[in-house]
């Protein structure tokens, strides 16, 4: 029991520092909706998808390798690149065998912070992919830190609740003492028979803001377990899948 | 309904700045045990309490003031000091009239950021003064930050369970865009019936943190509500009960 490792939850880019990333794998937790759409553009048959933080240099990139540029700013399609945020833009016919480069603020942040800061295994997590990240983490037997990449660094509940689920599916794996991951558990706990409708009800700033431009649909997909099922896993600045490696 | 003050909380000091202190009330929320104690140190008639940041300013306040010196470290009473952060040690009999200087670690801190970030009004809050606080924020009109003193940094429950508990009873009164505060209120809905067990179930770290210490019975004060309901105002270096000014 006491061999087990340990898992903590970090609720916000600017409480990573607060965890030794540096022997744990990092789970990067964007689910409205960059890390939702990383799995589906990944399990659609993309090769690789190259997170950037700024759309001047997803522009330069896209050029350089000739791929598939992608990332809004403020729920719109970023000027000078060609597509946006949603997973359902990507296809298998569209992106198979391609490369992705995307921009998105909170996500990229947060993955960038944490291999600056030494993380040695960074992988990517949201509800379409939930169980390969549940199944990547116990296989591992390393320490976890759940990352949300959270909303500007405001706390939100969407990536709160997949640490949440992450958490209740692998538990018994770890040695969790860490306030954040109870209440992440709690709170999935609490929404799990109809996310959608927990956030709704709970009047979540990002459900507001992104139904505002329409796309319920999006969340809906992006609360839903296992949609696109891989493990999208960092490896010299790409994420591809762990098993094509 | 437009009209209404936006409420707003702070789940650790390392997210203060993310929110505009400054024509707001800030609550200083630090449940075990610093807020509870201050509470019931004014309730007891104290005529006030100074918060200081360390050992040797509360040793240095204390004789200047001849007042009683207070405060722990790794929950022992710290050296040079004659009292800990117990809400039991103050009864009437011992501090009427009397002022208190104490130092902890995560509410001062928090309460010298808010300050420093310019804070127009701040109070304490915890369980034992929960109405008071409640009753003065509905009253007051004016933006609520719920600043929640965490463990170094890191969120606890038992902040965020008080933060919850007073969202729940006057969130009416308040425009809530704050999935902190959503959050907050979910855990304490599904505490409230028993908080001391809720928190005992979830393996808060505080909980064994000051359990280890047979704190038992500081504990069970420090959620009840309302044993102590006073109003800590900070006023020019001191905390008054608001009525006494």
């Amino acid at each position: 029991m006491n061999n087990r490792p340990s898992l903590y939850t970090s609720l916000s880019p600017a409480l990573l520092h607060l965890y030794d990333v540096r022997e744990s794998i990092v789970v990067i937790i964007d689910v409205l909706r960059a890390t939702s759409t990383i799995a589906t553009v990944l399990y659609n048959g993309a090769s690789s998808v190259i997170p950037v933080d700024s759309v001047p240099r997803c522009i330069e990139l896209g050029g350089q390798l000739s791929a598939i540029t992608a990332g809004e700013r403020d729920g719109k399609v970023a000027p000078g690149l060609s597509y946006g945020n949603s997973p359902f833009e990507y296809p298998r016919s569209f992106v198979e065998n391609k490369t992705v480069v995307l921009t998105t603020t909170n996500g990229t942040k947060l993955l960038h912070m944490a291999l600056n800061n030494g993380a040695p295994t960074v992988i990517t997590g949201s509800f379409p992919n939930l169980t390969a990240v549940c199944d990547f983490l116990v296989d591992q037997k390393k320490p976890v830190i759940l990352g949300c990449a959270a909303w500007k660094d405001r706390f939100n509940l969407e990536d709160t609740l997949f640490a949440g689920a992450v958490i209740n599916r692998i538990k018994e794996h770890f040695d969790i003492n860490c306030d954040s991951s109870q209440m992440a558990e709690s709170l999935y706990l609490e929404a799990k028979d109809d996310l959608y409708e927990f956030m709704k009800t709970k009047n979540a700033s990002h459900y507001h803001r992104l139904t505002g431009y329409g796309l319920e649909k999006d969340i809906r997909y992006c609360l839903q377990p296992d949609g696109a099922n891989v493990l999208p896993l960092y490896v010299e600045g790409r994420l591809v899948v762990k098993s094509a490696l």
